[in-house]
């Protein structure tokens, strides 16, 4: 969990994912979810022909996926700022296992309430390789959010919780 | 569509998709597809105190819905190479509607079967906003694939379809 508002962060910090595997049932429904049905990720046959010979796990889902693998506390994110140099280094395959690693590479001062974060993206694969790797920015909070929308019930809970959080 | 193989695509060829609109359906198959269930796209409360005021389209999902709406004819489409320079100009909301815009700002020759081809995708809005840019590249084959895959049955029925193409 990146939890430390902008100002907390360093330059260096390092974490890493519990793995997650992509599945046939990812790459339909991501078919699904785009309309896009290139028969590269949706035709058994025609991807035989194809330069890999089998059907691809859509890199748009990889890269989906694997920056979602990194949880953020919501008190400290407030966008998605943009991406550079995202490269697809090794295909993904159904069936194939991801982690995701993440380092702080850049803190750049953005406004009064935001600053930039720029992280080295990896995924890394069962396979042992690197298949993706980009340069992913966030927009980080100066200053906590405090817990917006919570009513006073929600409220009373979450002091209580002191030692067991979720 | 962008059915031409390396070689015959030029730069400055400009494509637009037809919209789409981006639903409340769209945001929460994302956050099930991706595991992703940041509070500022799943959670109404919170993201009335977030920084828009209310909850965002992802970023990956408009990224890849986008890059989704252009459509490519397999028989050239090797692979998806990267991507650079993505920014979200502006906020994606419930409700909004997107069309793609691509222009070929770059051809690179890769090695003898495929070429890069690098497109400025942009993302407009029905508010007259260009609200993504990014430089996407795709490895795009030199000699169309011979739809790869097809019975006989297929491709007889193929040879009869001179005029009508779905």
């Amino acid at each position: 969990m990146i939890s430390q508002p902008f100002g907390e962060l360093e330059v260096g910090q390092v974490a890493v994912s519990s793995g997650r595997t992509m599945t046939e049932s990812d790459v339909v429904n991501f078919c699904m979810l785009t309309g896009n049905w290139l028969e590269l990720h949706s035709n058994v046959e025609h991807a035989k022909g194809s330069l890999y010979g089998q059907r691809l796990v859509q890199g748009s889902l990889v890269f989906s996926v694997v920056n979602a693998m990194i949880p953020f506390d919501s008190s400290i994110l407030a966008a998605f700022y943009g991406c550079d140099k995202l490269r697809f280094l090794r295909p993904t395959f159904i069936g194939d296992t991801l982690w995701a690693k993440v380092e702080i590479i850049r803190l750049k001062d953005h406004d009064d309430k935001h600053g930039i974060v720029t992280l080295k993206l990896e995924s890394l694969n069962q396979k042992d390789e690197t298949n993706l790797r980009c340069e992913f920015s966030l927009l980080i909070r100066k200053n906590r959010l405090d817990q917006p929308g919570e009513p006073p019930i929600v409220r009373a809970a979450r002091q209580q919780s002191k030692e067991l959080t979720i």
